[in-house]
């Protein structure tokens, strides 16, 4: 497996575009992603109650099991918008699929920004139309930028891997920066493959990748109306088609899947509004998995160990606190907290007291917080960032 | 009922001292409350699996249902201090016992501050007799400045009730800023009354009254450790003992009661750490009383609803993005938000869209949030706090 360029336009068939509308005063907000052939797709969506108007055109195209392009803006979540948003979210999709010519059940349609607004439908109609013209396998720089909302970097990965005789290349672009929760996290993914799977086995294999990356980070516990990854896979390279879990070919597939998809929710981590710090929290001897992430979470979206990051305190007693608080069980006199190499608190009784400064530990990316609950077997791990100044910049004047 | 000065030594038979010990480098950090009679005393505690060490001899020492002190220290929570925190907690309920010539087993200890550290028990147990003869009716602001960390007010209430033919008193004093959240908020509060009442009966008042009050109010959604609520009735007013629920001057003393924990409760948000605004968030029209308080606790520890409130934008949005990820159960097209007077979600549908400034409802003390489910007879209600640069400032430098 080879790490190569190209993004979600690295892999056979997929072609892309993105341009200004208008809905943002100075960037791309508008972007298109197109397969040549339909292809096989699959899905996940926020575990919000509130779903935002593109989700709900989206998973109702995503029954026929097949699509073949996705448009999306940025700037405008959609959500929140009652049936005028959800005419207008059909209305993107109908107008892509008459501009590609396919059928509209094919269009996905996704939506991020800010809630409550409608859409510039006038804009938005005008610029669809030039979005098909302007297709290429080039131009995922320029998708990657049109759905970015408050993110800084562009965030997207491809990998080339062998498949038996045949290679098979998975690209991946995303966005998300804020409102960034386990489940989901608030982001756009896209995800593409020349490779040729079975749609069920689709559908599973996502989910399952999806708990183990995109649901492990958080940058501030909020979870958006809006989030969506959609994973399409269109076959044009070939390979005989991946239809079994126990196969050598599935094993290849589902590696290069979880690296992609691991590497772009490592990036929004890092990219996390105002972060200037990574923290890789690790949960161990729980009483179960489900326990060891739930202290995860808690840590993980303490304020306070997030906060105490960004002043590069080494305040571990922060980090019992929050594990005290998390509600899973555990005897305090069996409580051990690790910076880095370094158990600062071993079996409730503190190694080091006070306030030593750890200068080594944080220039580490990521910085690694171990938590030993000496309460039984489960173990997890989460990936969050740092609370900052600037993190309450961004959000107090988001629309200003 | 009377609003009266005073706070913890307004009832009679009280008595209280603060110093300098030199835990914290400025200000007085050593405090002592006394009853000049043993009185019936009650308490709550944090819900943290994770108790300071203070927590741990306190609650063995009210196993006699009677107290009549209790020393505090702040700048230092002498938490996760093993074996070692255990011994010095109970040193300093010895020490303050000697001093005050009354049984160990009457005298509290409470300690707010770092976690982790050892307490500098040298420098202590020098003070701690010096408290003694300091004890006076007048020294209500000293031990509450002895018992503050990053508070920036003193918290103080004291009233003045009939009750029949008797008059009561009731006074409290209360620390609490950063840490915050409801089960129970990081904080101690220390309540006196002059009332006598039958000591279950001030037990299982006190934990009503306390789920109704602190523990309906944020300022980070953290747990601390070293939570205490102690409430002492001595009995000085000389007051038939109240003895049963159904007595009219159990009514009129729970209502004073819960009038000064409310009044405490929300000067704690009013301070907590960096605010510049208190939102009250009402969630009516729940499945459930437990929906509805579900629904408000995600919404008032959100993080971008909280930086929204500090850039005075008036983003329901967020607040809406909150409740469906909250849980909670409810149809998008029955939920409205409203901020103050004004709807601007109704049943689903933007009543106004986009970035109107509401100034005048940003004036307001607190801010008034209403979020209708449509989805039953549940209602709640939550205090909150923005959240701003100073918070992060504040949390990422504390120990430097």
């Amino acid at each position: 497996m080879e790490w190569i360029k190209g993004g979600v336009t690295a892999p056979k068939g997929f072609l892309c575009s993105g341009l200004r509308s208008g809905i943002k005063r100075w960037a791309r907000d508008l972007g298109l992603l197109y397969s040549e052939v339909p292809a096989a797709a699959a899905a996940l969506f926020t575990k919000s109650r509130l779903k935002g108007a593109p989700l709900l055109v989206t998973q109702e195209h995503l029954r026929g099991g097949r699509l073949q392009a996705v448009v999306v803006n940025s700037g405008n979540a959609n959500c929140c918008t009652g049936p005028r948003g959800l005419l207008d979210a059909r209305r993107m999709t109908r107008l892509t699929a008459l501009a590609l010519r396919i059928p509209e059940r094919r269009v996905a349609v996704c939506s991020t920004g800010a809630i409550g607004v409608y859409l510039p439908m006038g804009r938005i109609e005008r610029k669809i139309q030039l979005l098909v013209p302007d297709l290429s396998r080039q131009k995922n720089l320029e998708f990657a930028e049109a759905i970015m909302t408050t993110d800084k970097k562009i965030k997207e990965a491809a990998v080339a891997f062998k498949m038996g005789r045949s290679q098979g290349i998975l690209g991946a672009v995303c966005k998300g920066s804020g409102m960034i929760y386990p489940r989901l996290a608030t982001m756009l993914c896209f995800i593409t493959t020349d490779v040729a799977v079975e749609r069920k086995l689709l559908q599973s294999l996502l989910g399952r990748v999806g708990e183990a990356t995109f649901n492990r980070i958080t940058v501030d516990g909020d979870t958006s109306p809006n989030d969506t990854v959609l994973l399409f896979a269109n076959g044009v390279a070939g390979n005989p088609r991946i239809a079994s879990a126990a196969t050598k070919s599935f094993r290849q597939f589902e590696k290069a899947l979880h690296h992609v998809m691991e590497k772009l929710s490592k990036k929004i981590v890092a990219d996390g509004e105002g972060a200037t710090q990574v923290a890789e929290i690790t949960v161990t001897h729980a009483k179960s998995d489900e326990e060891a992430l739930q202290a995860c979470r808690f840590v993980a979206n303490s304020s306070l160990v997030k906060t105490a990051l960004f002043g590069r305190d080494p305040n571990w007693g922060r980090i019992a606190a929050s594990v005290g608080a998390s509600g899973v069980s555990f005897l305090p006199e069996k409580l051990s907290v690790a910076l880095g190499e370094v158990w600062l608190f071993r079996k409730g009784t503190p190694v080091v007291s006070g306030n030593h400064r750890f200068k080594r530990f944080f220039q580490q990316h990521p910085l690694k917080i171990r938590i030993d609950l000496g309460a039984g077997r489960g173990h997890a791990s989460m990936w969050t960032c740092d609370l900052t100044e600037e993190y309450v910049r961004i959000n107090a004047h988001y629309r200003t």
